[in-house]
């Protein structure tokens, strides 16, 4: 059977997995394509690199654009990253009638909505599986494997240097900075780090699943994102005494007012297996009405793990591409006239437990006054640990975990809690989630 | 647009989760499937049954085989189970032009290569998700998410009942037949548990995975099966002390010789994923060559999570039925003339490490003796403890960890430490997976 041409823009890190991935595998892959998948030119502004790597097995060349409008190419396979010319080039394929896959969750976060738009009006695919947690079928889970249920809610660990920074510190006890370099020095987390660790890479990626889960637009700019770097060693010890792990998780849920989508620091039960989930692993729990729990877990980042989800993307698209889009599994899971728009709320309606670190005076009647403010704003207390004064100290550390409450009223209390004479330093609160609603 | 005519054969359990689901979620499937899904047949023996289910919103029938012939119908859910009348109904529906939902494993992995081959002849789909791991959307990410590899193995906790004894046997340090009975009081087993307990059941899926995850033919009469009943509580104690757990798991491995299919109590390293999937929970974990390890976890029984998995498949069959056959995902993840007719190993050549517990007098020369008999069948030492006789008896536990070796080996050098004078007892001898290659 004559074989699907493939145009791939970039060969760097995902585009060389990809590339041998396609050629090793080949014989499988056309085995459940049932036709070959071949890739017949790269586009890349380092020629030199794309030779040496397709060693005259496609043709390379230096303009992208050139592919994105060759008649020959079925598909792009948009592997540049970014918003700028990768978005322009995306636009350019879907206009010249051209499927397209790619792993950019920053333009499906942000420019999703106009994508899949066009998408729509000129009846072509647009894949984006390796865009959300690498080499683990998540959008396929969201889009096709659960679509009997109503999704209340999903919490993912979708950023895998985060993740790894996180395990170090609580393993070793180091500070964030010192892990931060020991990462950089593994090749765990980039020169530049900003995207990952302040949170804006798992903020895309829980912006598309939000979106597919919940039949909702694409939402990125609304997120509430906060990232690793404030996070003390201290909060993981005593987040661990109490039973819990912290984690930087992307949190979507369905709200008969709203959705929630946030990206923070997380306390969740250390006997869970997202808890459990170490290093730069990825893992995804989905909570739907009629399945339950599931859970879904792999490599979030990787050369041939992210080539697993952009060739399973090019086999679907292979196996779809002559059929009439009615047929086709929908962009956003849900029909395109069947999007709801519903917004994200504000984070201060986040519904959750809170953990509070207070730093007090050690003197009577502290621990009435703290309390009485939390009682006074319907905050219930589920547990508590009160650390004696290191020896000579005037001051000792109170750990508190409420139960759910609306974090606007958590907020006020912090704020009175931070009034009192006694308290002397700012009060640290982090967000819990149990996982079991 | 107009619906898809749904008809339900048999609203037991999973039929009825089904009928709830759908009725409960219309609007969201909908929304999803891109026109309605209505079941308007359902047939049962016990009519009365039916009737006070569908509450007059769909027709009762007694004959299932008037609505697997009813020109009325696009789709037949097969929900009977076993293999006499419900293959039958099957046939009969695959005849008569219509595509099958079952959630039939034991029907799938005994009569799949003639059912496949039948829906392939006439043009229609036979869909399956719900015959392995419940609401997980294992099928779907073998034989769509997972394209891009060659999967090398798999290794699945597949069955809740055996999962939920084992995690109730170590918590609690029970013998088998004590929890047992618990778990039928709790109904976690059937009164009849059987098809659970030595391992069938297990067997069935683990024979379907393989099938789809290596391009194979269904071959469950060479699985080889092992179920749970002799399992002692003190090896799960003495696996424990040697940083393992004990799970019934079902495992299919790739070779260039052949596929390894098994179903067997298990020992896996505690701190993986696996081994802290407890109570009546699945997960299965997969190893494809570019993703690398991936985990599927979720409830695998159950009326709403089986539901969740049929309602899935109706909705990618209501997608794709009017589009031509070569654009649908294979039944068997490779196209159908793409098969290869690789044939599963006897269980002898299996390639594990094994866990040997022995009972020995406690007298010098005895260990030399035994480790002698493992070097002279290549076969080395990864861990050994050595346990004191108790108060006044003369014979003491000694625990072996082999390395990988081949099963034949290990069976010869058993036999040969059985014949020695010193071993008191026949030896308890299991198999351990490290999950790690």
């Amino acid at each position: 059977m004559k074989p699907i041409n493939v145009g791939l823009l970039g060969i760097g890190t995902v585009g060389g997995g990809t590339w041998t991935v396609l050629t090793r595998n080949a014989e499988e892959i056309t085995r459940r394509a049932g036709r070959p998948i071949s890739i017949t030119t790269v586009a890349d502004r380092d020629t030199a690199r794309a030779e040496s790597i397709v060693q005259g097995q496609a043709k390379v060349v230096g303009d992208a654009f050139a592919v994105a409008r060759d008649p020959e190419i079925d598909i792009i396979v948009e592997l540049i990253g970014g918003c700028t010319v990768a978005k322009d080039l995306v636009m350019t394929a879907i206009e010249n009638g051209k499927h397209v896959v790619t792993a950019n969750k920053a333009l499906v976060a942000t420019h999703g909505n106009e994508i899949f738009a066009a998408a729509q009006r000129k009846g072509v695919m647009v894949a984006f599986e390796a865009a959300v947690a690498g080499g683990i079928p998540i959008i396929k889970a969201l889009r096709e494997g659960l679509t009997a249920n109503r999704i209340q809610w999903l919490a993912g660990i979708i950023n895998g240097t985060t993740n790894f920074i996180l395990s170090e510190m609580r393993d070793k006890g180091l500070p964030f900075d010192a892990v931060l370099k020991e990462a950089q020095a593994l090749g765990y987390a980039e020169a530049d780090p900003t995207f990952d660790i302040e949170g804006n890479d798992a903020a895309h990626k829980a912006t598309i699943m939000a979106s597919i889960a919940f039949g909702v637009p694409m939402q990125y700019e609304r997120a509430h994102i906060e990232g690793i770097t404030k996070l003390q060693a201290a909060d993981i010890a005593y987040a661990e005494q109490m039973g819990y792990r912290i984690k930087l998780l992307g949190i979507a849920r369905m709200r008969e007012d709203g959705v929630e989508l946030r990206v923070h620091p997380t306390l969740i039960p250390a006997r869970c297996l997202l808890a459990n989930v170490e290093g730069a692993m990825n893992a995804v729990l989905v909570q739907g009405d009629a399945v339950g729990a599931t859970l879904y877990y792999g490599k979030g980042a990787g050369d041939e793990p992210t080539a697993s989800a952009v060739i399973a993307d090019l086999v679907d698209v292979t196996r779809m591409h002559t059929a009439d889009p009615e047929h086709r599994v929908p962009h956003l899971a849900f029909q395109p006239d069947q999007l709801v728009d519903l917004k994200v709320l504000p984070v201060s309606e986040t519904r959750c437990g809170y953990y509070m670190r207070l730093r007090v005076d050690d003197k009577p009647g502290v621990l009435a006054d703290i309390t009485r403010i939390l009682a006074d704003n319907d905050i219930s207390i589920d547990a508590m640990i009160q650390k004696e004064p290191a020896e000579g100290a005037s001051q000792a550390d109170i750990i508190l975990l409420t139960h759910e409450t609306v974090e606007k009223q958590a907020d006020a209390a912090v704020a009175k809690i931070e009034a009192l004479s006694v308290v002397s330093a700012p009060v640290t609160r982090l967000r819990i989630e149990q996982l079991d609603r």
